[in-house]
């Protein structure tokens, strides 16, 4: 299969670079029956379009999404769903030097090795104006899960570059649109304004952690051994642009811990921790699935930089335009529609196999 | 595709059961025309294999591999190449209450609610030992990697609970397997042996990290959406028995760098640092890729832990047995084996799609 | 995978309704560096397009093809090609019938009882409008099988209804563009005319054979056990909409032969016979790949015909309206299409597991 | 995905070549629960296997199976099960001449072409001998298909060279086990014992035509585009040895019927024909599905046949040894494997993406 399919049942064919005509992607494995319109797309769209506040980029794209196929009335019929976006804001301008030098950081230099050519206009297919029909698609599969199973996915920023953001309680993930930096607190709002003022003038970028997390998980989602729920869920938040890291439950945490300390109990009221992030052998447990993932620093900077160009002579780069400081901040509707996809590929993958399975055992209630 | 095949290209499906008659697997899509006997896939095996030092588990199994096609004359012939390893230490006993109840931190939950029916001799296919397969065809792959491309693929030990072994140089990572521990300074040795000690006296477990790394890279490898070589590292990494975290390159580090911290920057001479783990934009940049795994202390402990029966009632558990205390210690192997499996797939992939790209760039060195 | 993407490397995704906004397709794992423009595609899309004469349906759809992504300056940057054709056609009028009715020969029922919903419209996905986008990435794989391996890729008609026309020279088939029904002899052009007059006039529909030829083709492409080439070949035949019986060289006629008669020997100037279809176990010899398959008349006529709708009560349907009497007709351009898409596929799929094998024996002429 | 697996769900991938160590398969995503011992697999196997008359292979070869991995106490886990059938008639003898040739009807040239390597020793992998595994994996299928969904398959030699067996009842379909020849009329069979006691003698060999068909037949399994239910059983039948042509339902003789013909018609009673066979836009309609192929003569034959060596040079070949004068004769039960392979894969998808889709339209009974 080639490389630009996101999952196996529920499957995601993402197209496009950022200063095309369009991008998009086509969905295909959704079951039928379901009530779609392009509205439920555009929400979580617009919840991760640039400009929308000044500690992101001010490119201006309405990033409308609009359905080719896949639905009748309103609903959607089990055939594959097209989904484009229209690239509008593609400012001409010169793009002499970005085209002739790589950018360091950026994938400039591996694309232009691998493919002998590239589009380096905004980027091109590096761009993580990509992550929008991924987006797009983890809209339906989100729509779907909490249709059908009750599943709640909710993202939130926990740290921009130094400054962490502790997990307080769902009601303040629940509001985490209610603030530029879907933090889950808005108590650190004041303080994360001051510092991405500071660090845009002084032209440099950051990274951040997003945490992500799937509520109301039924039991048996996952195949044991290689595409195992976890597996599955580190290769689509690895997809991510800019994500160098990704940990399940207490991730790099289990390292210093004891057996006594991570492995979860079990009581006849539910499991009494979570450390395993709601996946044991690559299978739901009911508990929460806890995701947690690291973006790396914008690599579009203005300070000096140096770097070589396609002779394989030195030059320095500075980047002017509109980028944003810290990428992690869009990152959280990304994340929830990532895990949404994946969710919903083993959802249809435990059904096929094991529709019907009953065991009689009472399922754990999902505590702590 | 059903879920236990690894790659695209280079496909590994895996099978069998910890107590079952064999484990194995089959390896299809590998090219023609390399030398390859049992001989070369044994040695990593035996690098694996229980039973070879005091800290880890003291089941006995050879784990002798049987080639049942794929060569001819001691030569691929591009046929798939099945693998057997007959499962040796079955010790006939009651495995009544491991029937009857969970173990806490295993996967028995999960697999009894998913399938209805499990095989619980040994963990049946949760076990660790399923990734003596894996290891198996991960060494056809570092061999083709190493006679074609020149990779070379090292795994060490980098903490073993608290106790963080630093990289000092190569030549200490090659000393690796001269220890019981494949860590990269055998200075170390004494403190690990009696912090092992002493742990398993407590009848606690404990967590680990993993580094692996492939030197010599090629720069293009890897597929820009989704198939990333960083995404597909990330589903294969998190695919072994116990990992709970995957780090490529800075890794979580990246959350509180800047952006003149962490982008690499280059020079004629080559890269001036490897933040990126050499990856970009999801194509290999031809310096290191380097990876860190985060494993989960092993759940088998000697100490009383609550858990439920199948009828929901509230059972304690001990687990006696022949169980390692730190399942990491033995993981360096397989993240050689399970990295080598998936740069070999996109090393495939890559010249299926781009033989014959020829830039006119000249290459930049892999410093740093 | 989901069941709307043709090909493993050459991945060709396919959407759309008859009468909904668009239709078309993401063409993933195309090589970069390939001059492609709409024209490319636009060339084919022509050939198959309806309304084109009287004997074929008189739809009005222009057809015409965008690229949204994939190429840059002009060239495939080894990136997803979007392709999209707008659906232009489509009269608004009242479908109630249809959509309350099962109209026997077309997929109405199987699509209702299966998905519990139907894009009724013209055929909605059932539509043989859905064949454009395998035509339009089927242009691009014959693209590049032409200037990378100087394959040519020829399909005519070979019978109409009861009337065969036999293949005279290849001559002939070049001219195939030049009369309405893509026969390799124009000398029977006067009679096919009359033949369909005769049969529009009556109301009835009829069947075709159609003979797809590859010519200039290497040795070696395809795999033993499954995806051998024929395999490969009969899977995307027998996907074309109508299409009820495929045959790889000697076909159905191979059942009473004699090995004698049917085994093609070599010399050392070449094979003195192709019964084999240029493959042999599943691999491509060098000979013409020669496939032929039979098309069902159209199922939807102007003469009464016995079904039942969704109630369960018994209707009588005549199908008025605008529809091929032998969809055959237009069926050359699409057979070509989805052999190249298949033959595409396989030279990378060979390249990437077989590249640099060689063996020093002499290749043998693709004679006879 | 590399070339071994048929199935996208239920994935069987076969390994081994015919005088290696040993032959099979291994089958992942059966769904667990399921009682399956050897024996179920067995029967088809033997049913399959050389030597059980003098008009077939007197090649002795017990083909006892071994199932290594996935069931438990008798019943399958949901885990990959491993299946192994040991070469035992591995007769030692000297194959220097046809290493060195390329046997004429054969795959001995593609495959040298193809890998630079192969392993000739009985055909290797191009052995009809492969067959084998595809029956055991599609006699778990069988299994399943008839006891969660009352699915029956049968499949019988319908023309043995130019003597046409007509069907004349189920009931002598279900004897065909009592004949060495699969037919479905025991009166045919004096008459074809003569036929191949007259081809034996002369050392020549012939083709056969062996139809297959689903009784019992859920509407609604199969996808539109691409892998409708008859493009995947296409591609499954051509990828069966020695087959040359598919046919469904009417096939070839679709080419000749009028649209009043061929369209099945349908009344609350049922369908009144069943030319489609059984499958209308790639999806079943609950009509019998009705498959027909032909196989080639055997290409190994007494008489003398000119073909060229791996040098180039002319040379002369008569084959001597065990061969089946007639492939078709064993293809019964390879061909209800496969058909059995391909529609539980369906079986599997179907319920994956349509589980719980109700209409209220009252489903057709399956009649004519």
């Amino acid at each position: 299969m080639s490389g630009s399919t996101l999952g196996t049942l529920f499957g995601v064919t993402n197209f496009g670079e950022s200063h095309g005509p369009a991008i998009g992607c086509v969905v295909d494995g959704c079951p039928p029956g379901m009530r779609l319109a392009a509205a439920d797309i555009q929400r979580d769209l617009d919840r991760r379009k640039p400009g929308t506040s000044r500690h992101v980029t001010q490119r201006k794209e309405p990033d409308t999404v609009e359905i080719l196929s896949g639905t009748f009335e309103g609903v959607t019929t089990g055939t594959p769903i097209a989904l484009v976006i229209r690239n509008e804001d593609q400012k001409s301008r010169d793009y002499g030097n970005i085209a002739e030098t790589f950018r360091p950081g950026h994938a400039d230099y591996s694309y232009w090795q691998k493919y002998g050519v590239r589009d380096y206009r905004g980027g091109g297919r590096q761009s993580a104006r990509l992550t929008a029909p991924t987006v797009a698609a983890g809209a339906i599969a989100r729509k779907w899960l909490g249709e059908n199973h009750g599943v709640v996915i909710r993202a939130y920023l926990a740290q921009l570059g130094e400054i962490a953001v502790p997990f307080r309680s769902w009601d303040d993930v629940d509001d985490r649109d209610a603030n530029p930096f879907f933090v889950a607190d808005l108590g650190f709002v004041a303080q994360l304004e001051a510092y991405m003022d500071a660090l845009r003038k002084s032209g440099d970028s950051v990274g951040a952690r997003v945490n992500v997390v799937a509520s109301g998980m039924p039991v048996g989602w996952g195949e044991p051994i290689y595409d195992r729920l976890d597996a599955d869920i580190a290769h689509a938040m690895m997809g991510i642009n800019a994500v160098k890291g990704v940990e399940i439950g207490a991730g790099f945490a289990s390292v210093a811990q004891k057996g006594t300390d991570h492995g979860d109990e079990m009581t006849p009221a539910g499991f009494l921790s979570n450390h395993a992030g709601g996946i044991l052998g690559g299978i739901s447990t009911g508990q929460d699935v806890t995701v947690s993932i690291a973006l790396k620093p914008t690599s579009s900077i203005r300070l000096p930089r140096r770097s070589i160009d396609k002779a394989g002579n030195p030059v320095t780069l500075e980047t002017h335009g509109r980028h944003d400081p810290c990428v992690g901040i869009r990152a959280a509707p990304i994340a929830e529609g990532v895990l949404a996809i994946v969710l919903m590929d083993h959802a249809l993958r435990h059904r096929a196999q094991c529709a019907g399975v009953s065991t009689g055992t009472p399922q754990v209630p999902a505590r702590a």
